[in-house]
């Protein structure tokens, strides 16, 4: 279960569609994960406000090495994302920077604020090198 | 968008059907969510394995303040979880304190690893005390 966790939260971004669609959204993530060779097994996004008044959406890809969830803000151009993947049978630490920077470049943010946890089994201590 | 993101490894858990039952692990944590005055507003769970050979579930209940993900590996007595509440319109940290003692409680783990990390707008800079 040792596995890369990247937060980030994205300010004054672009890409309005992508934030304020629900579908939009959802479309991007599961394509992020897939061109990436993550395995999608499931998927759940919410639009907030009504369809006049969008108020942006959450979205959940369950993934086979763990999840990406996304919070959009429309009105702010703010976007925070989580991207978990565990190197249970194969480092995927590559296929999280793809599926990361393919959400990066749809989003569109000026301002970008990451972080990398490094997620291990409690009494192992981290094992960055394990894969 | 601040809010608060629990990151927490769950180690030697005693509880096991929590781990294992698919069904069992979505009640507890919609319920552990809802009992502590979070908003609910869709979860997927998705199974591990074959009926016969249960290898964990990935869960993820999405909340009007964030969302909660919850990922078991029965096979090692493990757990990792994520829950992300945001203070949009009220602080709602001690709702999230609630949320994460019932689940501690319910899996009963011997090694607990909790990470607190503070989400908020790039460019504002950390703000713990905003609600």
């Amino acid at each position: 279960m040792e596995g890369l966790h990247i937060l980030a939260e994205f300010g004054q971004c672009a890409a309005v569609e992508a934030m304020a669609s629900t579908r939009a959204l959802e479309v991007l993530c599961v394509s992020a994960c897939r061109e990436a060779g993550l395995t999608v097994v499931g998927q759940l996004f919410h639009a907030f406000g009504l369809p006049a008044a969008p108020a942006g959406a959450t979205g959940a890809v369950i993934l086979a090495e763990s999840h990406l969830t996304v919070h959009t803000w429309p009105e702010q151009g703010a976007v925070t994302l989580d991207l978990y993947v565990c190197n249970f049978s194969r480092d995927n630490r590559d296929a999280a920077e793809m599926a990361y920077a393919r959400l990066l470049e749809a989003f569109r943010p000026v301002d970008v604020h990451r972080r990398d946890i490094w997620r291990t089994y409690p009494g192992l201590g981290p094992h960055p090198e394990k894969v």
